[in-house]
């Protein structure tokens, strides 16, 4: 049986990269942890989210993962480096592939991100950015609202958009011609909020472009799945299954990607 | 001193990847190397293609580079793999990258690509594009005109239009979504293909995007720049000096980007 990429996340926002991988590398099977019980990591401390990290990280291991996807802004931030020093596999984040895009995309090299306080106050997307092209100008900006909002399943609609439009006001006068949905729950609200951002700026989903990238390091690694067989994965969250299969069906809408399980984990 | 990026192509082509590395990694220094007096590689056959391609990674493995780029589409096709099992160094082709690109921009699945005939002949997108995701659709079409075309320096008008019309004529109506550009001289005549082929398409420069993914392995190898200062890049050419540089110059409109030397090769 060919191995899996394993997957975490803080609760349901790392499923908009989950499906991506699943879109853009159909051979590859999926297991995914949603650490839904402890969610949202952004107001937590490093310690605690290192800590909690490595615990789904562990669950994980058991199950013979080829490489890691850490579908999380926030658990990239603080346990990037950590991770991929200590493991023996790949390790992929979520800050990095979308700090690459922004730099392909802007032309006038103001680039603005959203995150939650924790990814914001780690000034991770600056520093990545600025690592590889310094003269990129950054306009970060946290926006809490939106990770609590998504996770209790709302997507849309007139709430929905009055967080969005209040949240984003800050930016708004901003020159940036770029935008990082620095936080993997944003994705869910990507209408919203690039119709709040207007349609000059090019919004860019860093759960399609950690996607992207996991394969550009399958291929690296040499670890592509050769077998034919239609994968099954494997979804679990340490929370409650009813709302997670909610947002999981509201994001696998393609009947070809439901081909999954979805279990409760004690991790 | 910090190792350069090595570039090769068949000629001018590749300095639209050398211009998208300066532009997303402008601290890495790029040696480039236009094999121009033996351009066009499109009809030549796989042996000679891969002499050729040695004679010039020959020529840049004596400037201690650390990575090394095909910035051509033939040579990728028919050098790829044996230059990955050879070299001791990363190498990247510009084939991989567009479609993994294409893969992740198209949403009916119907991606389209033109080429050299020795590009298409190869199949080497199709496959590429296969090997990933099997359900995807391809619609390939050599375009033998655009290469001496732009080798001329005919970048636009009335005389650049009539030939791409024609030549894109059989992919018109098709069902893509999404065309790749599978030849590095052709996002040089990227407007007018866009014309031709319409807005509702999403048009693919393998050119930006093997940038973006040299910014990738370079942080996997580790081996990014760390050097404040500002690289001065070396390129060379087999052919003649003047009309290099006059297509240079078409190119690396950005003067930031015009720290570099042009010199004449043999190999």
């Amino acid at each position: 049986m060919e191995k899996a990429i394993g997957v975490i996340d803080s609760g349901v926002g790392g499923l908009t990269v989950a499906h991506e991988l699943m879109r853009q590398l159909p051979k590859e099977k999926i297991i995914y942890l949603g650490d839904t019980a402890r969610c949202p990591y952004g107001p937590r401390s490093k310690a605690e989210v290192t800590k909690f990290t490595w615990e789904m990280v562990d669950f994980l291991q058991k199950k013979n993962i080829k490489m890691l996807v850490i579908a999380c802004n926030t658990a990239t931030a603080f346990t990037l480096n950590e991770l991929k020093e200590k493991l023996d596999i790949p390790v992929i984040g979520v800050i990095q592939p979308g700090a690459r895009a922004a730099i392909k995309f802007t032309i006038n090299n103001h680039v603005g991100i959203i995150g939650t306080e924790g990814t914001i106050r780690s000034r991770a997307y600056t520093k990545a950015l600025k690592k590889i092209k310094a003269e990129i100008d950054v306009n970060a900006l946290a926006c809490p609202l939106f990770v609590p909002m998504v996770e209790q399943g709302i997507l849309s609609g007139e709430r929905a958009k009055a967080v969005v439009e209040d949240s984003l006001e800050p930016m708004k006068n901003k020159l940036i011609d770029t935008l990082i949905l620095g936080c993997t729950h944003y994705p869910l609200l990507k209408e919203t909020i690039q119709e709040a951002i207007g349609n000059h700026v090019t919004v860019i989903s860093s759960s399609e472009e950690t996607a992207r990238e996991t394969s550009t390091i399958l291929e690296v690694h040499q670890i592509q799945n050769k077998e034919e067989d239609i994968p099954v994965h494997e979804f679990y969250t340490t929370g409650e299954l009813e709302i997670f299969i909610e947002i999981a069906k509201s994001i696998f809408i393609d009947p070809k990607l439901q081909m999954v399980t979805i279990k409760k984990a004690v991790i």
